[in-house]
C-alpha cells in the first residue's frame, strides 16, 4: 500500500480517549472489587500511543472533559509523545468517559460511563480537515461512530482523508453497549466501510458489517445464517472500489489479510501467559499499520501486530505497556510464532 | 431504467407528510395574514398523491401525531388513494409538521414549526424492509435526512431496496432550515447518493452534493468556485457504481438528465401564469417517474414532469391541484414546451 | 386590598404570549376547517392586553421567537398599550406557541403546538427582580408553572414579588395537557398558591389545588372525594399566612370570593349570545384585577369581570374584543346581571 | 419533638445512593492518583446506614442502575439492614452516580459523575405515600432536589409526610456543582424548608436558604452583606409554621439547634485526629436524629451527633465507619467534649 511520503504528522487518530479503570485484584468482579487501578485508554489513545512508542509522529482528535480527569488524559498523551493540538477540553458539561474492567482471562465484564460523553461531542467544526488531508494515514474506530454529532464527524473526516489521498483505516471496534441496535450499527459500519483503505476486526465484528444478519442473500445483500459470511463473502462484498485490504483477526488462529484480485496473506499469533484480554486489538492496529507505514508486506506487518498484541496481554495498564520499536523487534527475535 | 415488473405496491415514498397553512391573501405576508388555508403538503406526501392520481399503486412511510391534524394529514392520503398502512399515527408526544408559506411568486417566506417532529421519529424498526424490497422504486427526499431517527432510518431502507434491485430515487429537496449545517448536509447527501439509482435536483441543490465548496478540487475532491461545479464534474463524480440518472433542472432553461456513457436528454417547461411558487418540485417527480414506469425515453417523461409542473403552480393547493393521467394528456397535448 | 401606590407599570404579568389559530366556519372542526383565523393569545398576553385596554400600565414579561409569528405577537403587544420591555426574542431554536381552536359552544377542541415552546424558555435570569419589586400588582397564570426553567422563573418572581409587597394574583388557568400528570400539577399549584395573595379559579380548576384526590382527609390533608372538596375546605385550607383571597368561578352561578374571617362575596353573571367560549377567564381577570386596583370591593370588582366576560364570549378574537373602561361602564349600565 | 410511636420502618431516608471512590494514597490528587478505593456512599445512603447501625428501623427510597455498581449499592444496604423495597433498578440508561474524591485535610477535591444519574431518576409515581405516611420521620437532603423529576418527587414525598403527620427533617447538604445557579437552589430550598420540621445545615448552607443574598433585606426578605444573615435572621424568617427546629453545624465552634419562643440548646466537638473531611455530617444528622427519636434533648442529641462525626471522621469510609449503639455510647463516656 502506498502513503503519502514525509508527512509530519504522519498518523491522524480520532476517537476516544478515556479513563480505564481496572479491578486492583485479577480475581474480583467489579461489584465485588474494594480497590481500582486508574489508567488512559480508549481505543483511539491506545493506538495513538502505541504508534507514538513505536516512533511515528501522530496526532490525536478528540474531547476531553475539563476536569481532572480530562488533565489526566491529556498529561498523559503528552507524556506519550502524542500530539494533543486537537485534543479540545469541553466545557459544556460533558464527562470524560470511563471504563470500569474486570481482569479475568475471559468474560470479563466492562462497564461504561458514557452518558454524555466527551468523546462522543467531537462535531464537525471540530475536524481540522486541510491538515488532515497532508497526512498519510487517518485511524478512525468503532466507538466514535456510535453517536451523534461524533458520527457524522468521523464520516466527515473519512471522507476527506480519502478525497485528498491520505489513506483511512476503520478498526471495527466493536461494542455493543454503545449503539442503540445491531441494524444501526451495521448501516454506519457500511457507510465507514465504503470510505476505508483498510479495514480491521476480528471475525465477529466482521457479522456487524453484514448486519441484520436474516433475509435472502442472493437477492438482498442481507444473509441467510452466519455460516454465509465466510471470509470470501465479506471480501467480495467489501473489497474494491476504495476499500484495498480487509484484515480478519481469528484469535488464537492468527489472522489473515485480504488484498484485491483473490490476494491474502496470513500470520500467526505468538502464546504468551495472558495477564488481562484487553489492549490487544489496538496494540495490533499500531504495530500493524507500523509496518505498513515502513513499507513491510502484510504478513510481515501482521506478525509485527501480533507481537505487539502479546506484549500487551502480557503487561499490565494498556497503553502503558505497548512496546517501544526496540521492544517489538527484540520480541520478535526471541519468541516464537505459531500458526 | 428496468425497474421490477408487476409489483403492488409499485412504489414506496418515505418521508414527511404534514399539514400547510397558507396565507389566504396572496399579498399577505405571514407577519400580517390575519386568514391561512390548511392543506396537505410535505414533499413525500405530495409525491405519493401526485403519482396515485396518476393512477400508480404507491404506498406512504411516515408518521403523524395522533391528533386531529394527524388524522387529517390520514383522511387526506387515503382519499388520494395513497396507502397509508405505513402511516403511523406517533404517541410520544411529537407533533404533525407544520408550514405556514406566504404566496408571493418570489421570496416567498416559509416558518416550520418541526421541534420534535413526528415525521422525523421515523426509525429503522419502522422500516418494513421485506415488503420495500418487493417493490419497483422506493422514493426518498432530503428532509427525511435531517435527524436522527429518521436519517438512519432513509439510508437503511434505500440500501435495503438497492440491494435487492428496487430502484431508488432521491429528490435533493434541499431545505437549509431542516439542517445544523451545510457541511452535516453535504455528507448525509453525498451517502444517500452513494445509494441512488436516480439522483433529482435543482441546479442549487446539486451544490449541497458538493458541500463544502472550498478546497482544491483537484486534490480533495471539494471544489475551490461555484463556476467549477459544472454538470460534468457532478456527473463525473456521481454517476456509475449505483447511480444511472442525475435529473438537474435549471428553472425556466429547462432540466437534462444525464446518463452513463455521456448519454443525456433535455426537455423545456410549459409556461404558465404561476399563482405559487411551491409544488412544482414534487410534481415533476411524481410525473417523470410515472412516465420512466411508463418506460418513456427519459426526455420525455421530463417533459411529462414538466407539464405536471406547470399544471400545479398555474393551481392552488400542493397535492390538490396535481393532475390525473388524462389532465396530463390533454396538457401535453394542448400546451407548447419552451426550450 | 392594599396595593402599592403610584407605580409605572403597575401591573406585571409572567406567562405565555402565543399564536392562536381559530376555525373561519364556527361549524368545522379542527381536522375539517380549511380556513383559519390568526390572532394573538396566551392567557398571560390576553390579561395583559386586557388591563392595558381598561387603561392600566401593564409589562408583559415572556418569551417568543424571533420570526414572523414572533414579531406578529410582539406588534400586537405594543399596538395594544402593552410593555414589551422584557418580551424577549428568543434564538435558541424555541418556537412561539400556537393554539389551533375550534369554536363551538361546547366542546371545542384546542390543540396545541409547544414542543419547546418559547414561553416555557422564561428562566431565572430573565425575571427583574429590582422592577418586579416596584410594582403593584404581579400577575401569573398556570401554564407557566408547567414546565422548567419556566417554573422555577414563575416561582423566583412571586416569592420575590411577595416579599417586596408587590401583591400576587395567580389565575389557576389549568390545561391537563400541558402537565406530566396532575399530581405534578397539584404540588407545584400548592407550591404556587402559599406565594400568592390572590388566588382565582374556576370551581373544577380548585380540585387541582388539592391533587392527588384520593386519601383519608383527616390524616393526610388529602381528601376521599370530591364531595368534600367544598369550598369551606379550599378557604380553609389555603386562605391565611399569604393569600388573602380565593375567587371561585361557578360558571353560570356566578363567583364567589373569599376572604379571612370567614368574609365572602358574590357576583352573579351577564347573559349574552355566546359566540366563542375562549377568553372569558383572561377578560374575568382584568376588569376584576382593575377593579381591586380602583379600590372598589370585592363583589364590585367580580361584577366588572364578569361584565367583561361577557363582552369577550359575545365578541370574536380573544385579547381583541376585551373592552375599554367606557366600553366595560356602559355594559355594566346597560345589561342586567344574573344572579 | 414528638414523633409518631412504634413505627415499622422508623424512619424513611429519600435520596442519593452511590459509589465513592476515595483516592488510595491520601496526598494523591485525582489526576495523579494510580489507586482507587471503592465504597457505598451518597448522603441518604450515609444516614440510612448510620440509622441502622444506631438499631432504627430505616427504609431508603432511591433508584441504582441495574449493573455492577447498582448491585454493589444495594447489596451493600441489605448488609447494613437499611431496607431497599424502594430502591429501584432502574433500566431506562441512567447510571448510578460516583464520586471521585481526594483525601486531603482540607480543600479535597471531589469530581461527581451524575449525566442522567439513576438518583435523580425517582418520580412522583415511585414515592409510595401511603407508607411514608404512617412513619416517624422522613429524611430528604439537598441534592434530591436539584434536578427533576427527583426534584417534585421530594418535595410531593414532604409534603404528604407532613400533612399525614410524618415529622420532615432536611438536610441542607448544598453541592454548588449540583445546581445550575445559586439563585434556583436558593428558591428550591425555601420552597423545601417550607415543608420542614426540622432543618440541618452548616453554617455556610444556611447562606443557601436565603440566596440570592443581594438587596435590601428589609423590604425584600433578601438582605445586603452576609454580616446580616445571622442565625437570628434565619430562626426569626425560617422558624414557625411547620419548621419547629433548626440546626446549625458551625464546625469546630459546635452547633446550636434553635426552637420556637427564642429557646436553644448548643453542644460542642469532639477533637479527633482527622483521617478524611468526609462523612461527618451524614453521621451528624443520623445520630442526632437517633437521640431525638430517643426522646434526648436537642442538646444531648446534638452531642450525640457530634460525637458519630468524630468517629467517622477518624475512620476510613463514610457509612462503614458509622458508629453502633454501643460504640456511640462507648465514645461519649470516653471522650471529651470541647465547647
Amino acid at each position: 500500500m502506498q502513503f503519502r511520503q514525509n508527512t509530519e504528522p504522519t498518523v491522524w487518530v480520532l476517537g476516544r480517549a478515556n479513563v480505564d479503570f481496572y479491578v486492583h485484584n485479577p480475581e474480583d468482579s467489579l461489584q465485588d472489587s474494594g480497590m481500582f487501578e486508574k489508567s488512559v485508554g480508549g481505543s483511539a489513545a491506545n493506538i495513538a500511543a502505541g504508534l507514538a512508542k513505536l516512533g511515528r509522529s501522530v496526532e490525536l482528535l478528540s474531547k476531553v472533559s475539563d476536569d481532572s480527569f480530562g488533565h489526566f488524559v491529556l498529561s498523559f498523551l503528552k507524556q506519550a509523545n502524542v500530539g494533543t493540538r486537537f485534543v479540545r477540553k469541553d466545557a459544556s458539561g460533558s464527562l470524560t468517559s470511563l471504563a470500569f474492567a474486570e481482569r479475568r482471562k475471559e468474560n470479563s465484564r466492562v462497564l461504561f460511563y458514557r452518558n454524555r460523553a466527551s468523546d462522543l461531542m467531537i462535531s464537525l467544526p471540530d475536524v481540522p480537515i486541510s491538515e488532515i488531508e497532508q497526512g498519510s494515514v487517518l485511524v478512525v474506530t468503532g466507538t466514535g461512530l456510535s453517536a451523534s454529532p461524533s458520527r457524522e464527524a468521523t464520516l466527515f473526516a473519512m471522507e476527506a482523508a480519502g478525497n485528498a489521498g491520505t489513506k483511512v483505516v476503520f478498526d471495527l471496534d466493536w461494542r455493543a453497549s454503545a449503539w442503540s441496535s445491531m441494524e444501526e450499527a451495521g448501516l454506519v459500519y457500511r457507510m465507514a466501510a465504503a470510505l476505508s483503505h483498510i479495514i480491521i476486526g476480528t471475525r465477529e465484528e466482521m457479522d456487524v458489517l453484514i448486519a441484520p444478519g436474516s433475509g435472502t442473500g442472493a437477492k438482498t445483500g442481507r444473509i441467510t445464517d452466519s455460516a454465509a459470511v465466510s471470509d470470501e463473502y465479506i471480501t467480495e462484498r467489501f473489497l474494491g472500489n476504495t476499500t484495498e485490504m480487509i484484515v480478519i483477526k481469528n484469535g488464537i488462529k492468527g489472522s489473515v489479510a485480504y488484498g484485491p484480485g483473490g490476494n491474502f496473506w496470513t500470520a500467526g499469533i505468538f502464546p504468551v501467559e495472558v495477564k488481562k484480554n484487553y489492549g490487544a486489538g489496538d496494540a495490533f492496529a499500531a504495530a500493524f499499520l507500523h509496518g505498513l507505514l515502513d513499507s513491510r508486506a502484510p504478513d510481515e506487518a501482521m506478525r509485527w501486530g501480533a507481537a505487539a498484541a502479546a506484549i500487551v496481554v502480557s503487561g499490565s495498564g494498556c497503553a502503558a505497556s505497548s512496546p517501544s520499536g526496540l521492544e517489538l523487534q527484540k520480541f520478535l527475535l526471541e519468541s516464537k510464532e505459531v500458526c
